[in-house]
């Protein structure tokens, strides 16, 4: 999974408030830490950025007239990506296009395994579900949003304006044009911007690389380094003739980009300066010591406790049944990436004392506070704030997190909670819908019902959810989920195994939801058929609807003094000059800089910048995760490297590491060189960086990039995709 | 557990015969692969050794009349050590020392975690049941042997007669001393020599650190780099005032040894000579690729399932039971480093090829032999004999290893087998005797008996016991254990768990065994009391009698054959000019050099030569394994390093990393710079270098050493020991 696509569904199950002003003095080049929005590039210090090397003006990165370099970035499927050729030609990760070919696998035709090649623009394959966004305009909507926040609301209130506010600003800019706008939150929400992409809706698989070059070295490698995973691949994006979005149709035509990347394969080393633009989906490096000990003591280990449990469900199934091994695959290393992201959260965060830190910086801050009387009365009582804020949280928080299990594990389930309350959303005027029931989500959220057919196992889903039962059974009496304790019937600690197995046995055999027939009809039932059908997944869902709507109202409270207190939180940290300069990672595009650069993760342990083909061979075993295509192997063994041979390496490079400020979302950002050329694509963060969310550490925390010239290599030797190569403008051109 | 004095114990379970003609050429001093028996020492070209580096002459490290530097490095528990000082003062691993200390510790004197100093003699505690022997003389005895070793001889005779004529011998040369005496067999056969060392009985605990600095990183840590251990203890050794060796006395006084070693804590840094000597248990360099072929596919993954499964049952017991965790503590660890060490044997073999190169260099052999009509007479049909050797051995392994660990993995099995056979060897002449049973060693027995109490949880004796009679219970059609058919009695794969667990009831209700007491008497009974008690483990150890016999039969026959096999592969391989030149290591003294070298076990991977106090702290979790005690948390965060600081590293050196070939046995060997100064205490290899016993590999295979300058900083600010500091003779001199 790597850097993923998946942070924002990660990352909504910890209690996760995305976090401006603008910045009055420039930045010194030294500190490569920040994700810098692209508006916000001229509070960086360009004259230290060309002295490390940079050799192009800022303004051919970003403007904003024509976009510059940074219109050829895109958001694919959660990820990035970028153009790297007039004809709509995408750039992006492996692991970004991965369920797209699965998809169009079959036991006969395994293009994951022995990875696929269109030949011709008529031989790519459609990539189901995988839209491509290009960023056509940022605007400032602060005042109209933060103006409306008048301090009299009460936390609800504060939520509900917030969110009508930004649905009808949505609504408004997306009306008759083929755009998906929001309303992004920056600095936990002292300045909005409303931000348009074009939505390309037909996206298309042009090259995939065998798994065994794309995800080399697996989930063992997973988060680290050494690497030698080839994690690339290519789309391409379809519009209609007249240049329009279009769904899929042959009559479409390859979408032409207001600019595209050229791509080196030039000599590159430790020392050489590069720079990063992608969508990294959040960090939290403004949250509050409050908010971390609530993710240390809590969230994470939750998290990761049932993360666990429900793997070895679906491990032990899998381990019965080959079949059902490869329909729970994904979702095993959905839940497996973010396990080992917690667990090395919680031992960075363990040995970089961040909690301490931020704690420390929060002293500092409220004394600078208190001893200036106009910021004393702001906010003086900002901490004490979030401090009870949490305090409060910790009161319903198990339960909340059990709601969102019990939906999230069993897909049986989750699919009726959003069948029930389409059925009653769907009869409001649009404006009224919460976000995700508007028209503008529907033909996802259908999409979505069909597809959730591919990985559904009906016994597996049924243990998942009696794994979630049992934990919801079990419950604090201040917290008890009253339906369940009521259907269930026994809530004592001996009798709940039994009562909730008793339960399950009559859902799965009286329930339609796992039927695709069923439930697309279901889906466009009105709310009186749906109960008519009398279907027990259906039941559960009316009986547990209340719960989950107070649970909605709880954390809408909850998000709408969060935003107020964060927002002050953030304002007093850029008044009294502590914490970041940047704002924290939200799912906008970025601009990030540095080297490329080895480290020291440990005493006395060294990782060098550069890995090698070697070292892909001294890895290989032949058994998945480390088993190469033969014909890897052979050009290997023949050293027929042509051009890609690195002569300081004396070998092909792989991977290479740099010292960007990157995160999850941040998976296919392009890595540029001193001349905008693309040296690599990002694919994870060592495992010392997986903390360097709350905060980062040069020292130690690295992005992992695949390098070009490992791919245009394995595109020569491996896949000889001559024509692919042709299509792109590869610059072999030393540097200066 | 780390390098280890197991590696007998556990070696012995993988059939792994120990394998001299005398080098007609001297070796090039590149070459720092090799184990040097003192010996042959002067086959090395000292020359080129001088050139690296050394500074004193070959007859300081040995000579035959004083020994050298040699007699101040000895045997200690199946590890190694070296005198310190002229009163008998015993440098040595603190894994080597720690089960003296915990038998000396309660629940209010806990030494293991607290540490222990001895401020005079007479606070000094016996190291109770430890031997320390120091080599008096080497003679060559190969003729005597090899003359009787008719070829005409059966395998079996074989067997027995080598037995016979070495039990003569030991018994012969012991006769009247206070010296132990063994025959060891060098180059499969081709060579033995008489090996007498004097044995001091009477050893005692003069410092250990706290396990947070002795075992610092724990099993999480082992064989592994960068480490961060202090892995040291001083013991010391006591004789009779007559200076006869005696058993404990408060009338004893301290050793004076011939030698002892100056400890350095002058610079050190990479790329330095360095020399070593100490007792390598056992290397498989010869061995054919038959034998590599019956490790890789049978030994190695059976005893890897039968740790793991025993492992897992003593783990699970000790989560129950805090009280039975500590009980199991010791044979987790003695389990679980030899199945890391074999996890990592099978892994580096596969890494590096170990079974294919193994059998080019057979195919390389054999070509030559066959060329020759003199070898082909004396050795073409060698690589046949053995590879019909183990063609055989198939038919009979898996009931060997069942039958092994059945004695294993019960300890009151175990004890029963050794009772009841004890009965039968007591009456025989001592000559007669199985060389376990003779007088010789008759009290260690008895202590054994005794000691066993240690560890016992019969609950947990009896999981185990139950787990290894199931495996039994499976065995193939052909290598059935008759008596356990019988008396489990339902052999069907249904019915063997239950059949299994009634057997094991009435086991352990009719046994007492387990009863201290009573086990000191069974040991002392005639036959026919055993036999009248009518106990139910001895019942069964009668049972099982003849199959151990018969299979000590076939595995007397397996050695006698391999003994001719393997001595006829040693010689032609020398004659051929084949394979390494010295002889595999058998756990007598071997010299050894090479370099301070950090190294690069992978692609873009490289550790450093040295690490440091800052790398502790780095570690430091306040939780065990890494709990270091706080006096040293306080001395690193003053930085009050005195003059143990290392200039280039800016800290206080903590392990290093030396190219020396080494392995389980020498543990706590003694590492000489190139005055023949004590630098560091060997105490584990590097994970690659484990598959290092088949074929050393100088660009990955590493000693891991605790640094001289360490174990001072930490006697002198930790255990402020400065009494011990001063009995030594610190030569703090810059090296020229």
């Amino acid at each position: 999974m790597r850097y993923s696509n998946w942070w924002h569904r990660s990352r909504a199950l910890l209690v996760a408030t995305a976090m401006a002003l603008a910045l009055l003095t420039p930045i010194s080049a030294s500190a490569v830490e920040g994700m810098w929005p692209l508006f916000d590039m001229d509070q960086l210090h360009f004259d230290s950025l060309h002295t490390m090397g940079l050799a192009i003006d800022p303004s051919q990165i970003y403007n904003a007239k024509d976009g510059g370099l940074a219109a050829a970035v895109v958001q694919v499927d959660g990820g990035t990506g970028a153009f790297v050729s007039p004809n709509g030609l995408i750039i992006t990760n492996h692991h970004v296009a991965r369920s797209a070919i699965q998809e169009q696998s079959t036991a006969q035709k395994n293009y994951v395994d022995d990875g696929f090649l269109a030949r011709k623009l008529s031989e790519e394959l459609p990539a189901v579900g995988y839209y491509c966004f290009v960023v056509k305009s940022y605007e400032d909507v602060t005042k109209k949003i933060r103006g409306a926040l008048k301090p009299s609301l009460s936390p609800k209130q504060r939520h509900d304006t917030l969110e009508k506010l930004t649905k009808g600003i949505v609504s408004a800019a997306e009306k008759g044009r083929d755009v998906r706008c929001e309303v992004a939150s920056f600095d936990g929400g002292l300045r909005y911007m409303l931000v348009t992409m074009f939505r390309i809706q037909d996206v298309r698989i042009v090259a995939v690389p065998p798994e065994g070059i794309g995800n080399f070295g697996g989930e063992i490698d997973n988060w680290m380094w050494p690497r030698h995973t080839g994690d690339y691949s290519f789309l391409r994006a379809y519009v209609a003739p007249d240049g329009h979005a279009a769904e899929y149709s042959d009559k479409n035509v390859p979408y032409h980009p207001t600019a595209f990347v050229p791509v080196s394969d030039g000599p590159l080393k430790e020392g050489d300066f590069s720079f990063v633009m992608g969508f990294p989906g959040g960090t939290s490096r403004f949250a509050s010591s409050y908010e971390l000990q609530d993710a240390i003591d809590f969230s994470y280990p939750t998290s990761i406790r049932y993360r666990r449990a429900l793997i070895d469900i679906m491990d032990q199934a899998g381990q019965r049944d080959p079949e059902v091994a490869v329909r729970v695959s994904d979702r095993i290393a959905e839940l497996a990436n973010y396990l080992k992201n917690f667990e090395g959260m919680l031992t960075g965060m363990s040995k970089a004392h961040t909690l301490e830190t931020r704690r420390l910086r929060e002293a500092d801050l409220q004394k600078t506070v208190n001893a200036d009387p106009k910021l004393a009365k702001n906010y003086g009582n900002t901490l004490a704030g979030l401090s009870a804020l949490y305090a409060d949280h910790a009161t319903y928080r198990d339960k909340s997190v059990a709601l969102g299990w019990l939906s999230r594990a069993s897909q049986q389930l989750g699919l009726a909670n959003r069948l029930y309350k389409w059925s009653l959303q769907k009869t409001k005027p649009d404006m009224q819908r919460e976000p995700g029931y508007m028209e503008r989500n529907v033909a996802a959220m259908r999409r979505r019902m069909k597809d959730a057919q591919i990985n559904m196992v009906p016994a597996v889903d049924r243990q998942m959810l009696e794994y979630v039962l049992t934990q919801a059974m079990r419950l604090p009496a201040n917290q008890r989920i009253a339906p369940l304790d009521r259907l269930v019937g026994d809530t004592t600690s001996a009798g709940v195994p039994a009562a909730v197995k008793a339960f399950t046995e009559k859902l799965y055999a009286n329930s339609k939801v796992g039927d695709v027939d069923e439930r697309l009809k279901m889906f466009d039932e009105t709310h009186d058929q749906l109960v008519a059908r009398k279907d027990a997944f259906l039941d559960l869902a009316a009986s547990l609807f209340d719960e989950y709507q107070t649970m909605k109202e709880k954390d809408d409270a909850f998000s709408g003094s969060a935003e107020k207190l964060n927002a002050e939180l953030v304002a007093a940290c850029r008044e009294a000059h502590v914490g970041p300069p940047y704002p924290d990672a939200n799912g906008t595009m970025r601009f990030g800089y540095g080297q490329v650069m080895g480290c020291s993760p440990a005493d006395a342990l060294h990782f060098a910048a550069f890995t090698t083909l070697g070292g892909v061979i001294e890895k290989e075993t032949g058994v998945s995760p480390f088993n190469s295509p033969k014909r890897l192997l052979d050009v290997a063994r023949q050293h027929d490297f042509g051009h890609y041979l690195d002569p300081m390496l004396g070998d092909v490079p792989v991977d290479f590491l740099t010292d960007h400020d990157t995160t999850g979302g941040s998976s296919g950002s392009p890595i540029f060189n001193a001349r905008g050329e693309l040296i690599g694509l990002c694919f994870d963060g060592n495992y010392e960086a997986i903390a360097g969310d709350y905060d980062y550490e040069q020292r130690t925390n690295r992005t992992i990039n695949v390098d070009s010239r490992y791919i245009l290599f394995t595109l020569d030797k491996v896949m000889g995709a001559s024509e692919l190569i042709k299509e792109m403008t590869v610059t072999p051109t030393a540097l200066p």
